[in-house]
């Protein structure tokens, strides 16, 4: 398997491990999208000044407004952040 | 780093590791974006039943025609790419 394969597994994989925990399988619970963030996107929530900032993130994060974060839109978030590591990367 | 910010790591070096060989160092030209695909994402060519089904997921990542493929037009295919995945882990 290549890195970039195995990133993309390392993705779904990662997205099942905290939607298993409550709720649906498939979706995340604002509970299991706050759980990924602190355990598996650390840096992110450091950079949120304050709580309310951290719910906006979770907020803007479920864009059908139906309180779940389906993996479409887990992996709309993954992408936004990783466009911005790339330009932190590459603007160094 | 946490699985998650590891893989988003992989995928901003993996881009980078392509897009220097040729031309500009922060785009992929059609060749860097066909060796990448080959060395890195096999199984999606293997599912390409000729090459002109190669050239045409070439022609479709590149989604504003300026014949080069840059950061964020990379990650819509990865994104997408993802998403299949995922369906496919949980529908198996």
């Amino acid at each position: 398997m290549s890195q970039l394969e195995a990133a993309i597994v390392v993705l779904v994989s990662t997205f099942q491990q905290y939607a298993a925990s409550q709720g649906k399988k498939d979706t995340l619970t604002n509970a299991e999208a706050k759980t990924l963030l602190e355990k598996e996107l650390p840096c992110l929530l450091k950079a949120a000044k304050n709580p309310e900032e951290v719910d906006k993130v979770l907020k803007s994060m479920d864009l059908d407004g139906d309180n779940e974060i389906d993996f479409s839109e887990f992996m709309i978030l993954v992408a936004s952040l990783t466009c911005a590591c790339h330009d932190l990367f590459t603007k160094a």
